[in-house]
């Protein structure tokens, strides 16, 4: 689940041991390259970025984390994986989100920190895909919600479901590549197929939004190299990308490669521009009077309210960050 | 913990495995005397019952417990402990409460169902009094509640707390009875009580009337004793108990014996009325179309909106069962 956590993790601490341990924490996932952001209790907004991770780790005690999360929960679907640990790292205990990955964080967390994941959900349930999983891993939406518990309810059952797509791969056990007429539950990226017997639900894979920062000038052959290699590593297809947007007209060379738009992004929109998922910018750039670059670009080229970051900011060679926001259209 | 869960314990299952653990445990604490009911979670309205026990376990995944604790938690001094097992009963695990009393209550269960209670508290906040808990043991009304961080803060860090009471005694190490110079800190019932250089809190013990229900004429005698016996147990003092009521006349005798007033109930008035605190009937009860009479006996005689149950009804030699109310007066 960690790895693929590409909107990032949040961890947030309240006492001191916690922000110790958090600090270590938030450590061994950067080493995993996983983009972490380490939060004081008392210094953030919870609501206000309870949308923009694919995570969350509480270092407090249980009932700290339990009082927290009450104020911000809305449904299970709707609901980041949550997980709590206490200050001392004993006991790592996802608390809600437990079949939306955090049981699965919550393991790969104890391995981490050698230490105890306490779940508590039936094992059977435990690894079971769901649409809104692979919704998440295609970047896509889904254009009929309605259908979700049905295959939901296939996937629990251990029934055979297919996905269909022309394009799109997906790489998630449990799930039969095409379609056959055995498939009565059917995940499909293609809006076109029609079969009343089936069970189909229809997703739309989001169109993507590359924003590029960096300090200075450098070489495009380079960076394009770097960057479809991410782009591998996470299973997007690079012809997704369709904006490529970013403060330095050089990028434009960069867009030509990914056949994509450019958009070049003023420094006043940079400054002007706010929205409450973004990556706090490191003291470094605050010293320097500048914000980050690359997810704010991103944002901006995927314009208006169905924007979103899909990739928090990584760094490239020490050189440039990119990250990716999605748009429908 | 358990053994002045007076209020009584309400379990809570979701599912069948639940339910069955569900019922291991009200006969364990049941056969240690506790007071339990248990609940099937799409049977209940919770809110209606969340200030009517002394503590909550909800049998079932602690996502599930979670999401409905986060329904009806008010604040850390007024939500009742409450505890989650999951189906197997694996893991225990304090939600909320847990230094006012559900961490204990884990503790204890744990060694119950000889599992693994989850406490993710400082250690050694553990078993330290708080003004509440001893309000509570002694059925009282805090009447200065913005003294209760002072003096509970001042029990956090091991300092002298002074108790000081003409008439009452209460069981709890770290307090000193009496008062001398050195203590600063001090819980007292006695409302003429003043320093100005200390801090001071005043607990009101209130007035209890005793509800009685017997399905035949039984020896007063007798049941004089077993009252006795249970008020010590309790270490309730007998002089509080003010009212004594009951839907038969016979027990006149009975509180003379108490030095207490007596209240005749009506059918018509045990018929009329409700209370979300009160223990659901038997089934035995349900056919034969009765009521249980020794809770709504007493809580009538407690009258008003003060009026609360606090102990649930507690058989006597399966001839008669008792319970307590208070009123403030």
């Amino acid at each position: 689940m960690l790895e693929t956590a590409w909107r990032g993790i949040a961890i947030i601490s309240a006492s001191e041991a916690g922000y110790n341990l958090g600090e270590v924490i938030r450590q061994k996932l950067k080493s995993l390259e996983i983009p972490v952001i380490h939060y004081k209790y008392s210094e953030v907004d919870i609501g206000n970025i309870w949308d923009c991770f694919d995570g969350f780790i509480f270092v407090m005690a249980l009932e700290g984390a339990v009082r927290t999360v009450c104020k911000y929960i809305k449904a299970k679907h709707l609901d980041p994986p949550v997980v709590s640990i206490d200050d001392n790292g004993r006991y790592i205990i996802p608390i809600i989100g437990g079949h939306w990955g955090a049981n699965e964080m919550a393991i790969e967390l104890s391995k981490i920190l050698e230490n105890n994941a306490i779940i508590t959900t039936a094992s059977e349930l435990l690894n079971k895909p769901n649409v809104e999983q692979i919704a998440k891993r295609l970047i896509a939406k889904i254009l009929n919600p309605e259908m979700i518990v049905k295959i939901n309810s296939a996937f629990l059952r251990d029934e055979k479901v297919c996905f269909l797509s022309k394009d799109f791969i997906i790489n998630i056990p449990l799930i039969k590549y095409g379609y056959d007429e055995e498939c009565k539950y059917i995940i499909t990226t293609d809006e076109e197929f029609k079969n009343n017997d089936k069970y189909v639900i229809y997703l739309k894979p989001l169109n993507l939004t590359l924003g590029i920062g960096s300090k200075r000038k450098i070489d495009i052959e380079n960076l394009f190299e770097n960057i479809e290699r991410i782009l591998r590593k996470y299973e997007i297809d690079k012809k997704r990308i369709k904006i490529i947007a970013s403060i330095r007209e050089e990028f434009k060379e960069l867009a030509k490669k990914f056949n994509a738009e450019f958009r070049l992004i003023s420094y006043k929109q940079i400054e002007e521009f706010s929205n409450p998922c973004l990556t706090p910018p490191s003291k470094k750039l605050v010293e320097l009077g500048l914000k980050g670059v690359a997810e704010i670009a991103a944002l901006i080229a995927a314009g208006g309210r169905n924007a979103r970051l899909v990739l928090r900011k990584i760094p490239i060679n020490n050189e440039a960050t990119v990250a990716i926001a999605s748009f429908e259209g």
